[in-house]
């Protein structure tokens, strides 16, 4: 008994599909490289995008991936939650590879990038502001989605950019 | 202003968190290091516990963690989902530093393991015996406590081994 391939180039239902999970997440998984070990630690992060439509989170400098994003930029990113009914691994997920950069508080984009997550976070007012916190992007190198039937695609950054206003 | 140090040791009421987690959970984020690149990637993992309550995964031998963790044992495990109301980052969440080990079938621990799963995780009847797939031990290195209260609480194993009939 033999199975296909289970890895295929984007079909434009996997684009909407991924971007539905980006436009729609408040939170994701983030994997990262503990600066001092060199082994893998993970987070629950806040997810949103920025104005342009990239991936973006708010960190606290509390957080032990602030660092290791900063000593190792390389990261992956988990989005897509299963529901209460069914196979949890049945349900659709968006794994991006990312690179990550923050935004310094003075750089020009700020302004508008910290209005736009408010708009989306709002619960965010309470902390956005704390000298600690930075947004930092998270800049897509490559993505899998897995949809949920079995079935994986591999999408490019511009497979998560097609979308308008959604 | 100055906020104080967010990790703690664990005391009891974060130790049954910790478990509770623990013995509810049926899928998790799993953090791993490529082989080939030696950055972090991300999947969502079946999550169980073996007879005597240890951390467990069924994988199959397409998914991409598969030859990672036979490649570079130590990953990382977050379980605990988040709700449908509130800020997802108040949610509690557990953060495990494993290591992964093969179960072999051929292992006199495989029938107890595999008829344990089973119970919990009923729909893996469909995919258990097949050839590529197999079982996983996560042995737990140490944890991290989010308790959703903006406190942090390190554990060692023995604080999640405290349950008995959960």
């Amino acid at each position: 008994m033999t199975r296909p391939d289970p890895v295929q180039p984007a079909d434009p239902e996997a684009r909407v599909l991924a971007q539905r999970l980006l436009h729609t997440a408040r939170h994701a998984a983030l994997a990262w490289t503990d600066p001092e070990t060199g082994t893998p630690g993970i987070s629950r992060i806040a997810f949103g995008l920025c104005p342009e439509g990239r991936p973006l989170t708010l960190v606290s400098g509390l957080a032990p991936h602030r660092a290791a994003l900063q000593a190792q930029p390389a990261a992956a990113v988990m989005l897509g939650e299963p529901g209460e009914k069914g196979d949890p691994l049945t349900h659709p997920r968006l794994m991006l590879r990312v690179l990550a950069e923050e935004v310094a508080r003075s750089a020009p984009a700020h302004a508008a990038i910290r209005a736009h997550w408010l708009e989306t976070h709002p619960k965010a007012t309470l902390y956005v502001d704390f000298p600690d916190f930075a947004f930092v992007r998270l800049e897509v190198q490559s993505a899998l989605l897995n949809g949920g039937f079995a079935r994986a695609f591999r999408l490019e950054p511009g497979d998560l950019r097609d979308v308008t206003g959604a």
